[in-house]
């Protein structure tokens, strides 16, 4: 079994590095913070006597030896990137997991037959730079990297400018390295396993995502000397697109949901009619098909607003993936190891992405969850118990020594 | 008559100052750019023989000596500065056409028996720092100075602190000086007139407004992961809100507008569900019930909303004034001003909020107003012609020596 307390202690030192407002984190990617947390990880890795690469997306692989030279390594991890207003565990438990195996390895004094690598996914969020889970989309060549390079935050930073600003751009090529397997710890971030008091959920899905962004141009004008009938409010129409989002995701309920969390107003002065509206549409559904209908909707139903308030209205896709089915082998693995430590668990479809989505495309992939406090996550009080992390890691720990090989 | 194309020419250079991204201007009150604006006024105002007052709410007052010690000065004035989209003459025409006035009065070599000042009001705008016509309503004791020097901007600096920053707060007690009457020249920012083909508005009074700044708290979330019947959309709550604004702004066309031009929406990621929301309902109307009955009726909407969703609203009144009838004697001098030059004219109510709504309280107090293109304003694209201008500078010019006396 792994050591809990040291796990739980290692995230509290994370936790304080970029703090939020309200307990929880702002440790943004390619902020300083992000750059502060990832020296924290590597130092500890160093400690643990891995050896750190990086690549050119500034995705981290700490490396343990394992005894076969031939034999590919087995990965595991998540991201050490938070939210504005995120929580402590989300994606830090994952990469912090995954340190505690190979301190737990040390401890025990294990051996593995394939070599261990610890990963810190660059940007997985894709809250400064969409779309989320950007740099193991470029590990699985589903991105370009020039492509993510030139993804821009809301200041028109460039990614790959930031990237080299903080220091973390390394040389190794992104995508070279094959893996034997992928395994990745997360938080469930929904209510599930918390309401069915399970320990363990064994993930065998992924639900799959459309971000589009939708640009509604109306006229800036004045609050107060416009009559009525002239106006072209895009802060109107959005209201009227936000709607249909809500009643279009209820009619796949549910099986789908869908939100905006983004939305910029321009010039966003009180006595301006908004001239234009910027926002992000969130669909999701474990069926692609599902997706697919919800977005066309939406955007017939934006077009119709838009047309009938004599406004323009353009649509771009600016993040998405199809549904994902885990590796049976690794999925199996993981259900074993939480049989065989005596959890209680249930299958699972992820509701969120996980670079674990991205890197199933090139490696035999699974994911392990544990419960979070009423589901809560992107959340600053997102909460768990060091029992729960603890029952997490133990599982990821023998799915991944099963699967290396002793 | 006043020289229409040196009229023209100082609109157009003082344009080039904090100039916009779509040929009008950004040039927000207490930044470095309205700094450079009131240096530019100061020396062309100085040029002209003016003395020129500064008070403590950055307030300036161009005196031009008249003949008779004893008379109290007839004031004239608008403000310079802009919306952060705004157009080249929303305000600026009243001060420059006031600077005009003085020179022509130098070219003519009148002597006026009252004195003449030009003046300039801080903050008429109200984007950055709201209420709008902050500084004209402290002048004329509506507000308390300790309370707009508190006033704080998006970033949280506060309207005092900026006005020291930028070196334009004076020694004068604001409000102290005593007028014989106050004239503002303005363009519509409506409609009307250019419909009609009017050359001049004569404004015998201005509609009232109320800002209403609603917050609507849910709770942050994941897109993906929360459930639908879980969620807290504050972004889908204000949806609903705007609507409602519309819908009761409408119950009482053509009477009364609505709109939100400020929307703020928290944290603003795309992966989480919007947990708090700020916006600003702007109401109008000629009649003081009908403002009264739109605002109870959105607040018990917004309640009513926010009930059923399961959501916590608040209500902060961040701006507002009674409709306003100007003074008779003053609409007389701009109506026989306009008659005499010849000029078409009809009344007009002002949609817009003028600093001749606060100074109205205090001092006989009228408005004239010129046509602009479209009825546009707080937009970039702002126009008016050089003909216009000059028609409503010479109407201000005839009405203003009037009233003075020669
Ligand atoms: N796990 C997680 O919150 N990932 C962010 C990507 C997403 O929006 O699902
Ligand atoms: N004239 C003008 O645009 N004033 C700003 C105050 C208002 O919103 O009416």
């Amino acid at each position: 079994r792994i050591n809990g307390e040291r796990l739980w202690d290692s995230l509290m030192e994370m936790a304080k590095i970029g703090p939020g407002v309200a307990g929880g984190n702002n440790r943004q990617t390619l902020t300083d913070a992000d750059a502060e947390g990832r020296a924290l990880f590597q130092s500890w890795c160093e400690d643990a006597g891995c050896t750190m690469g990086l690549d050119t997306m500034g995705n981290m692989f700490a490396r343990r030896e394992g005894t076969d030279p031939d034999a590919l390594p087995v990965y595991v991890g998540s991201h050490l990137d938070t939210q504005p207003t995120g929580g402590k565990y989300d994606g830090v438990l994952g990469v912090l997991g995954g340190l505690e195996l190979i301190r737990s390895l040390n401890d025990l004094n294990i051996k593995t037959r394939h070599p261990i690598v610890v990963t810190n996914w660059t940007n997985e969020e894709g809250t400064r730079f969409a779309p989320a889970m950007l740099s193991s989309g470029v590990f699985a060549g589903v991105h370009t990297q020039d492509w993510a390079y030139g993804r821009k935050d809301a200041e028109g930073k460039s990614f790959g400018d930031e990237l080299t600003r903080i220091g973390w751009r390394g040389d190794e090529e992104v995508g070279a390295r094959k893996m034997h397997a992928f395994f990745e710890l997360h938080i469930e971030q929904g209510p599930i396993l918390e309401a069915e008091k399970k320990d363990i959920g064994i993930v065998t899905h992924g639900q799959g995502l459309d971000w589009t962004q939708v640009t509604i141009t109306g006229k800036d004008s004045h609050t107060g000397s416009t009559p009525m009938p002239m106006r072209r409010n895009a802060g109107l129409a959005m209201a009227r697109v936000l709607e249909k989002v809500e009643e279009i995701a209820l009619s796949h309920a549910p099986d789908a949901v869908g939100a905006a969390g983004h939305i910029d107003v321009y010039p966003n002065s009180r006595n301006v009619i908004p001239g234009k509206v910027v926002f992000t549409v969130d669909f999701r559904s474990p069926d692609k098909a599902v997706i697919e209908d919800m977005v066309t909707r939406m955007k017939a139903a934006a077009q119709d607003i838009c047309d009938k308030m004599e406004m323009q209205v353009e649509f771009e896709k600016v993040g998405g993936f199809d549904p994902v089915a885990f590796d049976e082998g690794c999925v199996t693995a993981i259900r074993d190891a939480a049989d065989r430590l005596g959890y209680s668990h249930r299958d699972i479809i992820s509701g969120a992405g996980h670079d674990a989505c991205w890197i199933n495309q090139v490696a035999p992939t699974a994911m392990v969850m544990c419960p979070c406090v009423d589901g809560l996550s992107h959340n600053e009080a997102e909460e768990i118990s060091p029992e729960w992390a603890a029952a997490g890691a133990n599982v990821l720990f023998h799915a991944v020594v099963e699967t290396a090989g002793i």
